[in-house]
């Protein structure tokens, strides 16, 4: 099943943007990688190719019932100049996860993540070396058949995009605002919640749209049964220290399972602080806020690495979380994953997979 | 703010399907309409062009958030050979507020309309003429700005396709079995199921393929609260006669507000057969059925108008309905609306709007 990935180099090269000026998602490396199915014959011709328009029929399914997955995740360069992933592995069996949930054809997720670093490693020198920025990695499927019908597509492209990055947010590692989501719902049991899959983020748009106007970074959204129960935020799990006791909501079917929110669990319990994976109500953190008790808040996530959050807005009820500075167990945590990111500090649980 | 529409003619003209290969949006016909927006500058250059691949940076919001609304509305031919249009005004209506939830900026209805009559006008030779086929016409909205970030696009384009097409369920006019849904959940309150937008079809893929393996054309949706009250069809609103009256799940921000299911009402309500909107357990339709007044069932959408439910599977019920015959009602609401969409019928609530 191992393929040859057909390689056809760019004739000229863009210019890199400066680190100053890196945004998030917005300039693209010189290459990238394609791959095709149709039923019967599988994924077929994996090719790196100069970054170029896709041409697809204007009636391919994508464009009319959005059958399409995707991932996040980043390669980040050490002070050595060598090309590093993080627990990019997560990445390719979440992606098979959300292939299921959307009736897309599964991917070798060994093959998926070698032509990956294929492409990582031809636009090796696209990886920005200052703190904090790193090269996007964005892999995605979509359905190219032309038909109107709802029905899965029996035609695929699996491509893979580099975009060079500065921090997510502008604000960088300090405090978020965040507007907690009474009326809208990004996903409910049942729904595409777990799957990495368009329709959760054009769904989102609309809230975003409402708190960005008054200030907000972003939406925590509640359960969409209740509206009482704590899911994630925007593009990130979430995190709460209550009393001692990190608190994050359980993976029960509507929300994302991280790859971040998992490493943060993981480096908790290594370091012996009580981590619990539940259900949370938005009463219960406001209970421990009105009692002294709501002492960090967070959000976990490949793009921001981690974000604390300096203020919850609650109906009425404005949350300044720890005086609106960054907590202690945020600040180690940030630390701790960029610097084995980055390989200032050990590997200790063998998250980094090398670049050639 | 009248816009020029630019015309440019395929050189060459694709052959024509036999009325008998008919199938559902897979053949498309010579033109297509195009339009583009760039935030600031707002919608411009209309133009109908041949019928062509769209060219799209690989990082087109499309892609990879599924920011995206569409429209479904049809053409047909009278025996003089005139081309109309079925209530199109309610299409633009519904396209404006799918964009207003989405997040896409608004288009000018009376120019869009226009637009689709220039486009069906230019491709008229394409309406098939035998019974119970039309021309499929196919609006859509995609969000093509090459961005990463999650936020509304500043690029969109909106575009008409066309499509000959045969009845949309092979079955015809005859009884479809369909599966009410337990697990799987395709919009909830709060959510985008009142929009004509992608991901809502991706979501509903999984259900529909599991359901099809068992025989079953569609499946029925419940509410995603409670999965006890009924929604709609996979793309038809649906109707029951119980103990003769004639009960429809009221639009309650979950369900689309479908043309079909407006003009089905309005007959009723002309033809003096009591109608209720209301909200309807699947309970109720059980104890109905059990209680032999469940007399009629029935979905109604533009492509397959009124389609009747012969069977309904629920749990461990298989619940036949009519002995698995089309209902009076039933024929009687199809005979009507394909008589006034074909003009063998008289247009009295002047629903038809006619292609010069
Ligand atoms: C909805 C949502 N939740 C959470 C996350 C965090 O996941 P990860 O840590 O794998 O990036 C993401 C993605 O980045 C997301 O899109
Ligand atoms: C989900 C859904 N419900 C109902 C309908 C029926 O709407 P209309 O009668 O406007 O075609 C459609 C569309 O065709 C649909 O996609």
């Amino acid at each position: 099943m191992e393929q040859q990935i057909h390689m056809e180099y760019a004739a000229t090269k863009k210019e890199k943007p400066n680190a100053a000026d890196l945004q998030f998602g917005r300039v693209f490396t010189d290459h990238m990688f394609i791959m095709d199915y149709t039923e019967g014959k599988g994924w077929y011709d994996p090719r790196i190719i100069p970054y170029q328009p896709l041409s697809l029929d204007p009636a391919a399914i994508v464009f009319h019932y959005g059958q399409t997955v995707f991932e996040g995740l980043k390669a980040y360069v050490t002070k050595e100049g060598e090309a590093r992933l993080f627990r990019p592995e997560k990445n390719m069996e979440r992606l098979n996860r959300s292939n299921d949930r959307m009736c897309i054809p599964r991917l070798d997720e060994t093959f998926a993540l070698s032509a990956i670093k294929k492409l990582v490693g031809v636009d090796k020198d696209w990886i920005p070396t200052a703190p904090g920025t790193s090269l996007y990695i964005r892999p995605f499927v979509i359905s190219t058949e032309p038909y109107l019908g709802v029905a899965p597509s029996k035609q695929y492209q699996f491509i893979v995009i580099l975009s060079p990055v500065g921090a997510y947010y502008k604000e960088g590692i300090n405090p978020v605002k965040i507007a907690v989501e009474n009326e809208f719902v990004r996903a409910v049991k049942g729904g595409t919640g777990e799957a990495k899959t368009a329709g959760n983020y054009a769904s989102s748009l609309k809230a975003q749209e409402l708190v960005a106007d008054k200030g907000y970074a972003q939406v925590l959204w509640l359960d969409g049964l209740e509206k009482k129960y704590i899911e994630e935020v925007g593009s990130m799990n979430v995190f709460f220290k209550i009393d001692g006791e990190v608190v994050t909501p359980a993976l029960n079917g509507s929300i994302l399972k991280g790859v971040t929110r998992n490493s943060v669990i993981k480096l908790l319990k290594h370091w012996g602080i009580p981590v619990t994976e539940r259900r949370i109500s938005m009463e219960e953190i406001h209970q421990a806020h009105l009692a002294g008790k709501l002492e960090e808040a967070f959000g976990a996530g490949t793009a921001a690495v981690i974000s604390p959050i300096g203020e919850l807005a609650w109906n009425e009820n404005q949350m300044i979380v720890n005086d609106g500075v960054t907590g202690k167990i945020a600040k180690q945590l940030y630390d701790t994953l960029t610097g084995i990111q980055y390989g200032t500090e050990e590997d200790i649980f063998d998250w980094i997979v090398e670049v050639k």
